[in-house]
């Protein structure tokens, strides 16, 4: 088994990566100090691990509480049936609160936990790809609102993340893809060499070849926790980690929360942000080949809706979190593997950027 | 100007006590770090001090949402209401929002702040004696749940509280008393002299003498200011500041939130507390009058609803945040200005103490 370390001092904790994890109680019992928990999941996941995750907790009080599976049930009214579920079977400040799915999931469970008698324990199982490599670490929680995405929300860490691989084999493929788009931002950022490594792999990953997809993981995670152990709260690099996202949040509030899922947003932002680098003459065309070339292997979006606009992205966007004393700043690239957040840049070659990316 | 100080490193904050403060723009110019604010009020603060308020932005941008005013809106539908003036207005993560009014509004613009893209600035103008002396200093933030009162809440320090004396002159009479409750309730705590000091002046409080009024308000949040420096998240020590309310959160819940006021019901709160005290010979007889005659002459209840019953009581505290693991901890005195944390006690000491505080 691979444990990585989140290093935050006091509040520091594993990742743990492998398979057959839900079935060792021992890993997630010593992660637990109260004696009762919440199972939080949600319909698609419950018939396939709940059991599962249930049996591990043999002599706790235990309960869990069923969410409606999407996006678009990210919001305060699903959160408040976590709420109702911790308060009607009375759980304590020293419960704790296992999330079990995808990112949705653990976003919301790691909110009620953030929240509920100001902040009870957090253990993540994701049990997607997406959430494996990246919403699962790092403590961000949160739910969306009508006008922006994770809007609300927290930074809360969990105690632990335990990261089964054994739970995408029963991943759509299209959720494969979509988790493959976090993992391929991860060589954009910083990485030049997974980015190539991947660009190798990408058969292998799209095959769910599983050393393959462990090391892929294993490596985002650990570029993860690196990137949050040196900035938690995101003063600084963490932003980084937002490649595409701004982009991306605008195709996923204009769509409708649910209609592209985040990771395919996120796929055909990080295009768009190539896009807008090589306007910039930041980036070679060579490059921006590559990087839209990769999401493209992934069967993933390179071009954004084309029933959005200009002016739908520019509204949607004045509301991203990056957004500081009116002035919105981006997540670019000068070179696959050199992002950079900056404010530097002209409105025209955002609205030209935008413009060329839209789908025909 | 009496400055106070609440000492959490590089997250320390002024108290500013004082009339006339809401007349100078500097003092909260100087703690608004961006170049926006949102002043979250209520209706019955608005026509009072929102136009000062306003004065005091000149040269920022900066919006105002009116809730309705009363406990029983402290609750989720109506904190969305603050979220949606912010996203509407464009405010982002470098604003800073301004509770002005009491308890409620502190508590729900401060959960507000502490959760709008995961964290913004936060100043409390307190107008309020309650809010003066207790609610707008620590940190704690949240809204209730139809099961259980500030079940939803985070820690969120302010950056400042301003405690304009001269906003106490609109406050009702029977404000004035629930916020003197919060007061005799550090003097039971831990301050004797302070206690006897309100035994001598209680008439001159209830007829608002600036001076006097001022000096408890001073004492109040020196008291608070060291509980929350030596323990911010309750681990220990702070849970002291609890006297009284979990027997009042209670009656709060069980009366329909707003119906008696949070410091009525933590005056009858105190009166329970020091009945089960001397029940278990912890109280002298005589001090137990001490307690109650001191809150009565507040015009505070010194009893419990008669329609409520010993029953109703142990089902809503079970729920209680001080719950850990199943056991109620309960916050009791050892004599007057001796409080403790314990859930060292009998059952039927706690169900006698219910039934005879019970009014008839």
């Amino acid at each position: 088994m691979t444990t990585l370390t989140v290093d935050l001092g006091e509040r520091s904790y594993p990742i743990y990566i492998n398979s057959d994890l839900l079935g060792q109680a021992d890993l997630l019992r010593q992660h637990i100090p109260g004696k009762s928990a919440l199972i939080v999941t949600n319909e698609t996941v419950e018939p396939l691990y709940l059991k599962k995750t249930q049996a591990m907790l043999t002599g706790l009080k235990h309960e869990s509480v069923i969410l409606p599976d999407g996006e678009k049930y990210k919001n305060l009214e699903v959160l408040n049936q976590i709420y109702d579920a911790l308060l009607r079977n009375r759980l304590d400040r020293n419960t704790t609160i296992i999330a079990l799915g995808g990112g949705v999931v653990g976003d919301m469970a790691g909110f009620a936990a953030a929240s509920y008698q100001r902040g009870v324990h957090l253990v993540q199982i994701p049990t997607t790809l997406l959430s494996q490599v990246d919403s699962s670490v790092g403590g961000k929680t949160g739910v969306n609102h009508p006008l922006g995405k994770n809007m609300i929300g927290a930074f809360h860490q969990p105690r632990a993340v335990i990261a089964d691989t054994d739970t995408l084999d029963t991943l759509p493929d299209r959720e494969l893809s979509a988790g493959i788009a976090e993992i391929i931002k991860y060589g954009l950022i910083n990485n030049t060499d997974f980015f190539t490594w991947l660009e190798q792999n990408m058969q292998a990953l799209l095959r769910r070849d599983k050393a393959v997809l462990t090391q892929a993981i294993e490596v985002s995670c650990q570029n993860k926790a690196d990137v949050v152990a040196a900035d938690e709260r995101e003063s600084g690099q963490r932003a980084l980690l937002n490649l595409g996202h701004t982009f991306g949040h605008a195709i996923e509030n204009a769509m409708g929360y649910g209609e592209w899922l985040h990771g395919e947003a996120v796929g055909a932002g990080m295009c768009m942000a190539a896009t807008m680098s090589k306007q910039m003459g930041w980036m070679s065309d060579q490059e921006l080949q590559r990087t839209c070339n990769l999401i493209e292997q992934a069967k993933l979006p390179t071009k954004a809706p084309a029933n959005m606009s200009v002016e739908t992205f520019l509204a949607l966007m004045a509301v991203d979190k990056k957004v500081l004393d009116g002035t919105l700043r981006l997540v670019l690239m000068k070179g696959i593997g050199k992002a950079l957040v900056t404010d530097d840049y002209n409105a025209d070659d955002l609205n030209t950027a935008i413009e060329n990316s839209l789908a025909n």
